[in-house]
């Protein structure tokens, strides 16, 4: 069996955002077995699984993605949207654009410090949207 | 229900190239509701989802690529298959070996803007063999 | 059909492990066709498919790894659990948590040259749980 549905998560900063709860409450009950699956409609923007409990690590993302792909890389011809753009689109093949959580017992099957990121690598990347796909 | 076929794309050079139309093309028709799977079977090449309108979009790719992974990176001991095989491989980790896409109403759900990208690595790296899952 | 397994990886030392054969002997039999989710439940850790016959590409991704994501960062808040452990948590999004693979005639349907990698990013992660979910 097969549920989908498509939401639209709120603006976000450039940064990286916890966004467990908004998909959660998005989903009315998980089977026994199956999978989730989260894909993010933009190449801008990507999915993460890390660690959910210190902000700090939050911060640290942004401070690591902009040290290694920065706005002013020379050579680089994709740059009439602004210099945040091609960066982000290198950084979301980085992370990749979807994700795949493993539902056991009728919840996800995360680690205890698991979380699934929002990584918005635009100054203004505007809402967001996502499709969920649940197998069972 | 799950379809399955191998597909093998034509030898591409090296960088990366948009190959959403020869997967669209190996499917004879989409299911209303599932997931597809895109998976290469080479450790030298990747596949990913980025920006399909913007050709300097792919020219800057490979040259972030190569500044990130650089061929004479000092310590490397694989090297026997040229100076592009290694780095090859780790690129390939970086982007992945298999992308997933929901399918909504018998199209892929792609963003507006979104792609699929063979990434080749190989200088010379031939053709490459997928297999297409898809899930409905 | 869903047939979902968690497995508890033995503690591997920091670096890049080829684990194929302990999935596929936690695995009593494999569907004709489908699809193989791994999914691992730690943020300091990944998985990835990658080169599986010779020992110096493990070396040399463990060298990558190290350099693009070096433990003294300038910046970095996310300390108190040791210099090596937000670096973990980024080289963990960077290869990413979960692989998939497909399955034809029974089989994992590799590459050749395609292993399963464990990529522990700690120096003493410990043992490692895994959720192995198969769709047929």
């Amino acid at each position: 069996m097969i549920f989908q549905k498509e939401i639209q998560l709120q603006a976000y900063p450039r940064g990286f955002h916890i966004i467990t709860h908004s998909i959660l409450q998005s989903i009315p009950s998980l089977p026994d077995a199956g999978l989730l699956n989260v894909f993010i409609k933009h190449t801008s923007a990507g999915l993460s699984i890390n660690e959910n409990a210190d902000p700090d690590v939050l911060h640290d993302y942004e401070l690591y993605f902009n040290k290694i792909v920065p706005e002013n890389l020379n050579g680089l011809r994709h740059t009439i949207e602004g210099p945040d753009d091609m960066p982000a689109h290198i950084k979301s093949s980085l992370v990749g654009s979807s994700i795949s959580i493993p539902i056991t017992e009728g919840k996800l099957n995360l680690g205890t410090w698991q979380g699934i990121y929002l990584c918005e690598f635009r100054n203004s990347g505007g809402p967001r949207k996502l499709i969920l796909t649940i197998y069972s």
